[in-house]
């Protein structure tokens, strides 16, 4: 008789990161950088620099004024090799081949596990290089200068990273936390109006959720957001990276190992919009539609009362939202499909009882998707008074 | 005046996976992997297998078996295409397009967050499959059968995955838990002789820093265990894994983000020889020097007294292992360097006050580590009386 044994295995693993908010980075008088990369027992702190093109193409000072910093501070910092440029959007997250120029650089310059490689730009350069920064040497310190609204309060301060594959968004990638992420405000004031938008929708949707006093706010403000007021910007970006930082923390799931995702509110809708759409709709911009539709259902199934439903989708109109497009049609239905079968074959959807509470749901009446749908179209064609 | 802030986030995350003690796990009444397939809310779960060519060879039945496992089950698992064989040992690590190949069934057969990938092998094929499984989706549930001693007792029960790049061992990789492992003993019948011995040090290295219990235990059982005794190994293999797990489990720093590496006593001296000798010499011969090298030294600075050092070295002789290298000369003293650089600019380095008990230290002397080296290649010589 041979013997059946089993051994149970279990721990946690801590992390830990800071948010700092901050202006013109670069500035030899700025400290921060230079602190974080001091945090090591070496004389010379080694650092990769890679940064997003459209960031560059915006801002034709970055480069030599990254170089002036690390001179400034003699021995102490070295910038290794030449500032790397990688193309911005999903073009960083499309070619593999730019994974393996950070990796070459990580190998001729003896980056290790103690080195820093710093990332600047949108979200998608910042998922590229995270994923690079997370599979060297099983994780070198990564410095995450997010350059857009979204990634500076939504993807910059998370722990996912990753690129597409074989035409799939995200395919590969992996969890990891940064070692800081730098939020410098200066980098909003060259963003088209696209990219301003596209980031409010996570903060209307981080409200919806989870905190009504903030959605309020944004009403108040929303004209001067609108209206690209920088210091407006500065407190919603803070308050949403606030909002997301503190559910990752508390949500006791934040490597997604369950199968509930809070923070995806309105996002099955929006991925497969984004994907119908062929990408041509930024992800806020899917995602201010995934919300209107949601929002609806959730008023349509009784859950939600009728004026909060009119606040919301009069808020992302005043903001300049799309809150129809050619593609919300019934093919979208198939995206509540994809993303039960992406949490693993349980539904799990968030919908609103009211303004600023969310709540679970394992089913929806897809007939009154259709429906939703119907009535968003009719009130973005402004067929519906309010 | 624009405002600095900072945001602090700090979670921590949960691990947990069961290590399974099971004989001929391909048997259809054994259902142990059956029922892991089954823990998810799918009809059918889908499983991609990769196997050892090496294992594969030495148990010819292996592949039939499989798939006559997975028929035997219906509908309720399912093999996605063939079995995947790949080279064993460093060949698996050395060759990034097996990751390629990985992936490439992944996005071919739907492979999701909520499938499997099995890996049955040598630590080698294991840390291959287990990358291409953590960065599949960010982490496709990985399930790891282990077949060496080392991968049992060490490597398999671990979080660290990677393969070679540039040259270099480990290069790319990432920390990612496994969903569960099973230690199938019949695989060990197979070995050949020095990969047998060689797991066996990693368990002399743990029964060293952690449990004098079960290094007497060794002792008497060192004859026993240099006859291939099947059950003698299984209990070896049990106790080593329990004490690493416990280690990884209450060391609070199971992704190695801190700079102290107690599982790897005699390990900078390994590490470095497993290089001198271009990998002629298996990582766990290399660990038996490198045990040997730290044993001694810590004898010749007093802290461990000569008795304990000569049971030491004892019970590898009588284990067969081989404690001096022609590659044992002073450029190992590199390794000491090398493994500061690793550890991130401070040296950490573990050494025995007594048998089952380690301390760190944080300088070593380096003409006493010759002179250790030296004691080694003179005792290796029977130059030594004891
Ligand atoms: N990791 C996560 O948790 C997570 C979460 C949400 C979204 N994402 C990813 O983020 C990506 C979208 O990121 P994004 O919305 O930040 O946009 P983006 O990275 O796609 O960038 C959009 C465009 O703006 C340019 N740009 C960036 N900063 C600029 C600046 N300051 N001035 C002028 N131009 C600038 C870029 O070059 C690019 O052309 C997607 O790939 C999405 O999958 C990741
Ligand atoms: N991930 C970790 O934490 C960790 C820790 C230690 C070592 N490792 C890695 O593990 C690797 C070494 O693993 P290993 O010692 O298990 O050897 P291995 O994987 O290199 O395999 C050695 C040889 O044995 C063959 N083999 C495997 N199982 C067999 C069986 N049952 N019968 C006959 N032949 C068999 C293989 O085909 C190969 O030729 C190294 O790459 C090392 O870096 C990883
Ligand atoms: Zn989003
Ligand atoms: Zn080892």
């Amino acid at each position: 008789m041979k013997k059946e044994r089993t051994l149970e295995q279990k721990f946690q693993v801590s992390f830990q990161f800071k948010v700092l908010f901050t202006h013109q980075i670069f500035d030899v008088d700025n400290t921060i950088l230079h602190k974080l990369l001091s945090e090591n027992a070496m004389n010379t702190s080694k650092a990769l620099v890679v940064v997003d093109s459209g960031v560059k193409d915006a801002h034709p000072t970055l480069l030599p004024a990254i170089e002036n910093y690390f001179d400034n501070f003699g021995k102490s910092i070295a910038l290794q090799g030449d500032i790397l440029e990688i193309p911005g959007g999903e073009a960083a997250k499309n070619d593999e081949a730019l994974i393996k120029s950070i990796l070459d650089k990580v190998n001729r310059f003896g980056i290790d596990r103690h080195s820093y490689i710093i990332a600047i730009g949108g979200g998608a350069v910042l998922d590229a290089v995270g994923f690079a920064a997370a599979i060297a040497h099983r994780g070198v310190r990564h410095i995450r200068i997010p350059t857009t609204v979204l990634s500076q309060n939504d993807s910059g301060i998370g722990v996912k990273n990753g690129i597409n594959s074989y035409g799939k968004k995200n395919f590969t990638g992996c969890f990891a936390s940064p070692y800081a992420v730098i939020n410098d405000a200066t980098f909003l004031t060259t963003l088209d109006d696209r990219d301003w938008r596209s980031g409010i929708a996570e903060a209307i949707k981080v409200a919806l959720i989870m905190d009504l006093d903030f959605f309020e706010w944004i009403e108040t403000e929303a004209d001067a957001l609108a209206n690209r007021n920088m210091e407006v910007m500065d407190e919603l970006i803070y308050r949403c990276a606030d909002l997301h930082m503190q559910h990752i923390r508390t949500s006791g799931d934040a490597f997604e190992q369950g199968s509930s995702r809070p923070l995806d509110f309105g996002h099955w809708a929006a991925h497969k919009l984004e994907q119908l759409s062929h990408f041509s709709l930024r992800h806020g911009e899917a995602v201010a539609i995934g919300i209107a539709l949601d929002s609806t259902y959730s008023q349509l199934k009784g859950y939600l009362n009728q004026p909060s439903l009119y606040r919301i989708l009069n808020l992302m109109t005043t903001l300049g939202f799309e809150l129809h497009h050619p593609e919300l049609n019934d093919q979208v239905i198939q995206g509540l499909e994809e993303f039960r079968e992406h949490l693993g074959g349980q539904l799990t959807i968030m919908l609103l009882n009211a303004i600023g509470k969310g709540f679970e749901v394992h089913e929806m009446d897809e007939e009154l998707v259709l429906e939703a749908m119907n009535y968003v179209q009719q009130y973005s064609a402004q067929k519906i008074e309010m």
